[in-house]
C-alpha cells in the first residue's frame, strides 16, 4: 500500500472514529440516557462534531487527498481506494463550506430545540417550537446558501442526503405517485372489500413482543453477534462499525404492529450496513450510500418482505405461539390482509404502505415553502392541517398529531423526509428487477422464503457502501434511472389483489 | 469572569467533554455491545484518548493555565478557581510526562488484553493471558519511571491513584490491619457462634431482583432522574456528567447478595458524585478526589449501610415482599447475620467485610514485586497461590479463582488495588468522626435511618469534588492522618458482637 495513502487512511480512521463516537452518545441518549443527562450531552455531542469537523476541513486533509490521489493514478474507479478518494474530496469540498461557528451554532440549536421538541409535542403546543423552528429555517437557509444551488436552494440540501439528485426530479416523480395513490386511495374506499384488523388492536405483553422482535430480526438476517436490539420512544438504527449495528423498537401495550414493523424497517437498515465489503471497514464507505438507498432497504424489509403473504405463511405460527389467545383462529391471510389495510391517518409512522407517502409529498412541499420564505413558520400549523386534508382526508385534531410530530426538523433535516418517499421508489425498482433477473424467485417469495431476495441485495446494493452515487447504483442494479413506475405498478397490483377492485 | 480564565475553562471543557465520551463507550462496551463490536471500540477508545493527550498536553494548556493564574491572584485557595488551577498544574505536569505514542500504545494493549483476559479467564488459561501481562508489567514499568519516584518505583503509579500517599506508609498501615484481621478472623474460626446464611442461595427471580436493586438504589439517595441502572458482568459505576452517573449491577439466579451490595457499592460512588458542588459541573473538578476516598463511599453505603443491622430492620419486609417463599421466617437479626458472615474465599468481589482487604494486601504485594522485577509473571500463578494460603489459609481449584479473576490488570492499573482497602480504611475513618461529631447519630443508625450520616458525608466529601487533596480531605474532616485504628475498632466490635467472640 502507498505511504501516502497510508497516511490518508489514518486521518481518516481519526476523523470516523470520532463520528461513531458521536453515534455512541446518540444512542445512548435515546436508549438509556436519564433526563439530567440532557444539558451535558448536548455539550458532548457539540465538542465532538466540532473537533471531527475541524479536522476533515484543515488544510492538511485537502492536501493529503491530492497527494494520495497523485500517487495512485492507475486505479480503476471502482477500487476502494479510488472510490474513497472521489468520496472524500466531494464531502471534503463540503465540509470546508461549512464554517466552523455555523456547524457549533447548528449543533447547539439541535441539541437544544431536541429538549423542546420533545415537551412541545407533549404538551401539543406548538407556540414553544416555534421559536426554535425559526431558527432553524435561518440556518437551512443559511446552509442551502453555502453549498449553492443552480435552480432551488432546496437542490442544496437534498443532495446532502442524496447526492446528485435534483428538487424538480423529485418533484415529478412525486406529483406521478401523488396522482396514482388519489386514485387508487379512492377507488379503496369506494369499492374495496372491508378489512378485518381489530385483532391487532389488543393487550399484547411487552416482554412476549421484544422477544419476537428479536425472532423477525434474526429471520430477516440481522446478525446479533454484531448488533444489539434495545427500545427507543422513536426507533432508529445506527452503526458504531460494520460489526456494530444497532437497531431499536418500540412496543405499545395494546397495539401489535407497531413492535414487528418498526423491527423489521430497523432491520433493513442494519442488514444494509452489516453487508457492507469488509474492505471499507473503518472508513466513510462502509455504510449506506444515500439516506434514500438505505430507507429502500429498510422500507424493503418492512413492507415487499414483512408485510407479505409468504412472510406471514412462514411465521405466523411462532407469533401465534407467542401470543395464542389474541391471535386464536387468525389465518395468515387474514394476518397478510390486516396488517395491509390501508386508513389514511395523521400519522407518518403509523401510516400504511399506500398512504405513507403523502405524509411525505406534504412535508417536502412544506419545507420548500418555509425555506424559500413563501410559508412564515407561524403558518405551518395551518398549512400542515390544510395539505393533510386535501391528500388524506384527515385532519389532526391538535400540532401533537400534527406538525409536531416528527423530531427530524430538530437535526436540522430539511431534504431529509424525501429521502422516505425515494426509499419505496427504490425499493420498488430493485424488487421488480430482482424479480426480472431470476424467474425462481417469485415462487421463492410467495413460499416465504427470502434468502434468494436478499443476496440479490446483498449483491447489488449492500456490499458496495459508497463507492457509487445513488443514481449510479440503481441504474447498474436495474438497468435504468429512478421513476415511480415501479410502484405504482406494484402498489396497484398489490392492493387492488388484497382489496379485491 | 476574568477573560483568561474563561479560555482556560472551554479548553477545559473540550478535554473534559472527550474524556466522559470515552467513558460512554466504555459504559456501552460494558453494558450493550456486541462481540462484534470489540475491535471497533479499542480503536474509537484509542482514538479519543489520544486527541484528548494530545489537547491536554499541547503547550496551549501550560500558557493557558498559567495565564489564568496569573490574572487570578488574590483568590482563596480553596476557590472553585484556584482548585482547577492547582489541579490542572499537576495534572498537565503528569501527562506531559507520557509520550503520546506510550498513551496510544497503552489505550491499545489495554483493549486487546481486555479482549484475551475475557477468554483466559472462561478458559482457566493463564498461559494465553501471559504475555499481555508481560507487556503490562513492562508499560506499567515504563509509566512509573516517566512518572519519577524517590524511594520506590511503585509510589509513582500509587500517586496517580492516590495523590500524594507513599508505598512505606501504605505498607505499615496493610500490616498492622493484616495482623488484626488474622487474629480475629483465627478467634471466629475457633470460638464464633456458627451463622446460617443458606437461604441467601436459593433459585431467586432475576427480575425481581432487579426491581429490589432499584429500590435499594433509591433507599440510600441515588437521584435515578440523574442516574440510570444497568447489568453488566463486572459492576461498576461511571459518571458522564454531575446530572449522568450510571451505576450497575449483575444478578445471580441462585445466590442473592451480590446483586444487592453490587447494587450499594455503585451506589455509593455514585451518590458521591451526585452530590458534588454544582459549581464544579463540566471540570475534572467534578468527581471523587481519588479513587481510595471514592472507594470509602461505595464501602460505606455497601458495608457501614447495608450490611448493619438497622438497615435490614428497615428493609427486610420489602424484601420478604418480592420474595415470601425464600425468606419466608427470616428474622431482620438472621439476616444481618447471614450478610455479614465471615468466610474466607478465593474471590475478592464475593469476600465479606473482614476477609476483603487481605485478597487487596496480597495483590498489592505481588504487583510490586512485579514491577521491581522480583516476580516473573510466569510465577504469578504459584505466588498468588502461596500467599491465598498462607493469609486466607484456602488455595483456589484453578487460576480462575485465582489469578485471573479481577480484569483490572488489563487497564492497566498498578496501584489501583491498594486504593480498595485504603477505601475501607478511610470509611471506618469518616463513619467514626461522623459519630463521635453527632451524638444523635448512633440512635438513627440503629434504627436505619441514614439521612444524618449521608448528610455529613456530602457536607465533608462529596460537595468538595477534586478541590482538595485525599490526605487534606481526611484531616480536615477527620481531624487526623489516615490510619488503620478506627478500621480495627470498627471490624473488631462488629464481628466480636456478632459472633459474641
Amino acid at each position: 500500500m502507498s505511504e501516502k495513502y497510508q497516511a490518508l487512511l489514518d486521518k481518516v480512521y481519526e476523523i470516523y472514529d470520532l463520528e461513531k463516537a458521536t453515534r455512541v452518545l446518540i444512542w445512548d441518549r435515546d436508549t438509556n440516557m436519564p433526563p439530567g443527562g440532557d444539558t451535558a450531552r448536548v455539550q458532548q455531542i457539540t465538542t465532538l462534531r466540532r473537533l471531527s469537523h475541524h479536522l476533515y476541513t484543515a488544510d492538511e486533509m485537502g492536501e493529503l487527498i491530492e497527494a494520495a490521489d497523485a500517487e495512485l493514478t492507475d486505479l480503476p474507479p471502482t477500487s476502494t481506494e479510488a472510490s474513497l478518494i472521489r468520496f472524500l474530496r466531494r464531502d471534503y469540498d463540503n465540509a470546508r463550506k461549512q464554517p466552523p461557528d455555523l456547524v457549533a451554532r447548528i449543533a447547539e440549536v439541535s441539541g437544544r430545540a431536541r429538549g423542546v421538541w420533545k415537551q412541545a409535542r407533549a404538551e401539543a403546543n406548538f407556540a414553544a417550537f416555534r421559536p426554535w423552528l425559526e431558527q432553524i429555517v435561518v440556518l437551512e437557509q443559511e446552509r442551502a446558501e453555502l453549498f449553492g444551488y443552480q435552480d432551488d436552494p432546496y437542490d442544496a440540501l437534498l443532495d446532502k442526503q442524496e447526492p446528485g439528485i435534483k428538487t424538480a426530479g423529485v418533484r415529478a416523480v412525486f406529483n406521478a405517485v401523488k396522482a396514482a395513490t388519489v386514485d387508487l386511495l379512492a377507488a379503496i374506499q369506494e369499492r374495496g372489500q372491508p378489512i378485518d384488523d381489530t385483532f391487532l388492536y389488543q393487550p399484547y405483553d411487552i416482554e412476549q413482543q421484544r422477544m419476537f422482535a428479536h425472532y423477525v430480526a434474526a429471520a430477516v438476517g440481522y446478525d446479533f453477534n454484531r448488533g444489539h436490539l434495545a427500545g427507543a420512544p422513536h426507533p432508529f438504527s445506527t452503526g458504531f462499525a460494520r460489526d456494530d449495528v444497532r437497531i431499536t423498537s418500540r412496543w405499545y401495550p395494546h397495539y401489535l404492529s407497531p413492535s414487528i414493523f418498526a423491527t423489521l424497517h430497523e432491520t433493513g437498515h442494519a442488514i444494509y450496513e452489516q453487508n457492507t465489503d469488509p474492505a471499507l471497514t473503518r472508513t466513510p464507505l462502509a455504510r449506506d450510500t444515500s439516506t434514500g438507498i438505505d430507507e429502500s432497504q429498510s422500507r424493503l424489509v418492512e413492507n415487499m418482505i414483512g408485510r407479505s403473504r409468504g412472510f406471514w405463511l412462514v411465521h405466523l405460527p411462532a407469533l401465534q405461539q407467542q401470543f395464542p389467545q389474541q391471535l386464536a383462529g387468525v389465518t395468515a391471510e387474514a394476518f397478510y390482509k390486516a396488517v395491509n389495510k390501508v386508513k389514511p391517518g395523521y400519522i407518518r409512522v403509523e401510516a400504511d404502505e399506500l398512504t405513507y407517502n403523502l405524509h411525505i409529498i406534504l412535508r417536502f412541499e412544506l419545507e420548500q415553502a418555509m425555506l424559500n420564505g413563501d410559508l412564515a413558520v407561524a403558518d405551518l400549523p395551518a398549512a400542515w392541517n390544510d395539505k393533510m386534508r386535501a391528500l388524506l382526508g384527515v385532519v389532526p385534531p391538535t400540532d401533537r398529531e400534527g406538525c409536531l410530530q416528527d423530531i427530524h426538523w430538530t437535526w436540522p433535516s430539511f431534504g431529509y423526509f424525501p429521502t422516505y418517499a425515494l426509499g419505496n421508489f427504490y425499493a420498488a425498482q430493485l424488487y421488480e428487477a430482482a424479480l426480472v433477473q431470476n424467474p425462481g424467485l417469485a415462487q421463492e417469495i410467495a413460499s416465504g422464503n427470502f434468502t434468494g431476495l436478499l443476496a440479490w441485495m446483498r449483491r447489488h446494493i449492500h456490499q458496495h457502501g459508497r463507492k457509487l452515487a445513488p443514481a449510479d447504483l440503481i441504474q447498474q442494479a436495474t438497468g435504468r434511472p429512478l421513476s415511480h413506475e415501479a410502484f405504482v405498478r406494484y402498489v396497484t397490483e398489490k392492493f387492488s389483489e388484497i382489496y379485491q377492485l
